[in-house]
C-alpha cells in the first residue's frame, strides 16, 4: 500500500521531470537499478557510438595527423570548457588533464607558492584520503604545516589564525555522508582572511549548481568518470580563476604545459593561461570517450540537473522513511545541506549492499558502517528510487543481509 | 637500377624477416608508407576488435563490478608485467600508470630522498625537454642541483664529481639524432660512483633489447603509445628494480598506492612494492586498450624486434647513401649505436617533410633541421624502407620541398 502510493507518486514525477528525455542517451543493462554512478557513471549512447570514429578513424587511419586534424592537441582545454559549463565556469579556465590526484598536488604545491608569507593548508579531515594524502606530501616538499579542519570548524579557526592560511581545501560534498558544504559561505570565510580556496568538485560536478565563478572560488579540481559518465578513469579536470593563471606556478612543469611545446626548449617557460596546468601526452582514446560522454548534457542546465537531484533523493529519503523507519539516514535532512546521495548507517551494512546487488539494485558500501546509493538525474528516474527503497526495505525485514551470498535472493545472474 | 636492386634486397629481407608474419597485427592505411611509429604507433588489430569488449560490456554492461570482475584494479600491474617482459624486467617492477612526465617527476623526486646525503641530479642536456623541465622541478621541492652532462661527457664528470651525484637520467635513444647510448656502460659508470640511475625509454622500448633487469638498472620510465602501439597518449610506464621498492619515498602519494586503499586511513602508507607508485584512478578505456595492443607483441622477442630494426635502418641508410649521398645523416652509422628511427639533416627539413607527406610517407620534422623517420619492427617492412627512400631521393631531386604544399605531388587526399 505504501510502495503503491510511493509508486504513484514517482510516476507522475517521472512524467514531468525536464530531464526525462535524457535516460535514452545512456545504455543501460535492462533491469538494473544502478545507483552507483557516484562511483563509475553509466555508459552514455553518445560514447559508445563514438569508438569507431576514435579508434578506427582518429587513430588508425589519420594516424599522428590527427593531434591537428582531429582537435587532438586542442582537446584539453576544449573538453575543459565543456565541463566548465558544468560548474559554472567561463571560458578558458578549466582543462582536462591527469587524475585527481595529480590535479590536487599541482594545486597544493601552486597554492602555496601563491602566499608565500603564509605556511598553513588546512583540509577538512572527512576528505576522500587521495585529497588527504597528496596534501601531505605537498606540504611536506614546500615546507608547509597541515591543519585538518573540517567545514563547520572553519570559522572559529579562521578566526583564529586565518593569518596564517595560504589554502583550504574542502570537498563540495562528503563522499561519505553525501552532505553538501556551502560552496559560497566557506569560500567567502576563507577570502575573509586572504587564504585560497580549493574545491574538490568529484561528487559535485553534473550534479550541483556549482557556480565557481560566480561565487569567486580560486581552484577546483574533479573526476569526469562520476556524476560526467566520461569512463572509467577518465581524465580528471582542474579549474583556475581566470585572475590566478598568469602567477600560477604548479610543479609538474611538463613540455604540454610549456608556451611553445615543439619548440623544444631547454628550459620551461609555462604558456598564458589556463593550459599551463597540462603536463605530458594526455591519454586520448579516455579523453574523446570523456568528449562524446557530456552530450549526454547537451541543453541541460546545472540548475536543472540538481532540482532533478533532489527530487530523487527527496523521495528516497520520504520512501525509507516510511517503509523502514528504523534505518539511519547519515545524509542531512534539509536539501540545500546534500549532494546527490543518500547514505544510511547501518551495522551489517556490507551484506546489505550484497543483498541490494544480488537484487539488482546497484550501490556501495564504504566503511566502516555505509549504505551509499547515488542518484544520477540524467538516467535515475523515481520510479527506480521506489524500487530500491522496497528492495532495502524487504532486505531489511527479512534479514536477508545476514545470509551467505548464495542464500540471498538473487534477480542478477 | 639502384632502385631495382635495392628493392630486390628489401623482398628477400622481407621473405625471410622473423616478424614478417606481424604486419597483419595492425590495421594500416592502404597504401600509406608510415614511418612516424616513434611518435604514434599503429593501430593494432586486437586493440580495434576489443573495443565492444571495453566500452560496451565492462563499462557499459558490468559497470562498477568491473573493477573486480573484469580485473580492472589490477590493470595497472598486470599491464605492466607485459611491457616488463619487452624491457627485460622479471614481474613486479613496471606499473602502467599516468603520463611520462608525471612519473619522472615521481623518479627524480624518489631518487633524491634516496641519495639524501648527494645534492647533484644529472641530465643530459640532448634529452626530450619534459625530462629536463621535470628534473629542474623535482630539484626545485628538494633542494637539489641539477648539471647537464651528456652520456659521452659522463665519464669525465663522475670522476671529478661523482660523489656528489644521487641520480644520472639518460634516455636510451636520443630523441632527434636517434643516437642510442650504451646502457649498459653509463649505468656502470654511475653505479661505480654510488649514483643511481634512471633510463627513459620512451623511444626504446618495444625496438631495443633493453635488459633493465640485466644490467641492474635502478629506475626507469617510457611511454607506451610509439613502438608500443597503445593508442594517442596511452598511460605511461614506470619502472623500480625490486631492491629499491621497500624504500621507494616517491612524491606522489595517491590513494591507489595506499597499502590498505579502501581502508580510507587518514594517513598514507604505501602498499609494498611496486605499486607504490601508483597514484589516482587510471584511464582505464586508454589503459585496456594497450592491454589489447600489446598482443602484437605475442611471441616477439626484444632481441628479434632489434635484429629486424636494425636490418631497416640499416637497408634505409644504404638506400639513401646511394640515391642522395649529399644528404647528410644525422643518426650513427654504427648499428649499435643507433636506435630505431634514422634522421637526417637539411636546411629546409620541414619542407622535405611535407613533400614526403604529400608523396604518402609520413615521417616528422624536428627543430631545427631534423628529417626524422622511424621504423617500427613489427609493421614496417623492407620494401617500404626502400619506397621511402627512392621518394626522398626525387623530393631532394626536383626540389618539391621548396613549392608551396598544394603545388607538391600529391598522393594522398
Amino acid at each position: 500500500m505504501i510502495v503503491d502510493s510511493l509508486l504513484a507518486r514517482a510516476a507522475a514525477a517521472d512524467a514531468t521531470s525536464p530531464l526525462r528525455h535524457c535516460r535514452d542517451r545512456f545504455d543501460l543493462p535492462a533491469g538494473l537499478v544502478y545507483l552507483d554512478g557516484n562511483s563509475l557513471g553509466a555508459l552514455p549512447v553518445a560514447a559508445r557510438d563514438a569508438m569507431d570514429d576514435i579508434v578506427g578513424r582518429q587513430w588508425g587511419h589519420d594516424l599522428i595527423s590527427s593531434w591537428n586534424a582531429n582537435g587532438w592537441w586542442d582537446a584539453p582545454l576544449r573538453v575543459g570548457d565543456a565541463i566548465g559549463r558544468l560548474v559554472g565556469a567561463a571560458e578558458g579556465q578549466v582543462v582536462v588533464t591527469d587524475s585527481t590526484s595529480v590535479n590536487l598536488f599541482k594545486a597544493f604545491v601552486a597554492a602555496a607558492r601563491m602566499r608565500p608569507d603564509r605556511n598553513v593548508l588546512v583540509s577538512d579531515p572527512a576528505s576522500f584520503p587521495t585529497d588527504l594524502y597528496l596534501l601531505d606530501a605537498a606540504a611536506r616538499l614546500v615546507g608547509a604545516v597541515v591543519e585538518r579542519v573540517g567545514p563547520a570548524e572553519l570559522p572559529d579557526f579562521l578566526a583564529e589564525r586565518g593569518d596564517e592560511v595560504a589554502l583550504v581545501a574542502v570537498s563540495s560534498v562528503d563522499y561519505r555522508t553525501g552532505e553538501r558544504w556551502d560552496l559560497p559561505a566557506v569560500t567567502r570565510a576563507a577570502h575573509g582572511r586572504g587564504a585560497l580556496v580549493l574545491w574538490d568538485l568529484c561528487h559535485g560536478a553534473g550534479v550541483l549548481d556549482v557556480g565557481l565563478d560566480e561565487h569567486e572560488v580560486d581552484l577546483a579540481v574533479g573526476c569526469t568518470y562520476k556524476y560526467l559518465n566520461g569512463g572509467p578513469g577518465a581524465p580528471a579536470f582542474m579549474y583556475v580563476a581566470e585572475r590566478h593563471q598568469e602567477h600560477l606556478d604548479q610543479p609538474l612543469s611538463g613540455w604540454q604545459g610549456h608556451a611553445e611545446p615543439f619548440a623544444m626548449a631547454p628550459s620551461f617557460e609555462p604558456i598564458r593561461g589556463v593550459g599551463r596546468v597540462r603536463v605530458g601526452t594526455p591519454p586520448m582514446v579516455s579523453l574523446l570517450v570523456l568528449e562524446k560522454a557530456l552530450a549526454a548534457f547537451d541543453g541541460v542546465e546545472p540548475i536543472t540537473a540538481r532540482t532533478v537531484s533532489l527530487s530523487l533523493t527527496g523521495l528516497f529519503i520520504d520512501a525509507v522513511s516510511e517503509l523502514c523507519p528504523e534505518l539511519e539516514i547519515a545524509t542531512p535532512l534539509e536539501p540545500e545541506r546534500r549532494g546527490s546521495q543518500v547514505s544510511m548507517r547501518h551495522t551489517e551494512a556490507f551484506g546489505v549492499v550484497q543483498a541490494l546487488i544480488g537484487r539488482g539494485v546497484v550501490g556501495d558500501f564504504r566503511e566502516p558502517d555505509i549504505v551509499r546509493l547515488g542518484f544520477a538525474p540524467l538516467y535515475t528516474t523515481h520510479r527506480e528510487v521506489v524500487v530500491a527503497a522496497s528492495h532495502l526495505a524487504e532486505v531489511l525485514a527479512s534479514g536477508e543481509h545476514r545470509l551467505p551470498v548464495n542464500q540471498q535472493r538473487s534477480t542478477v545472474t
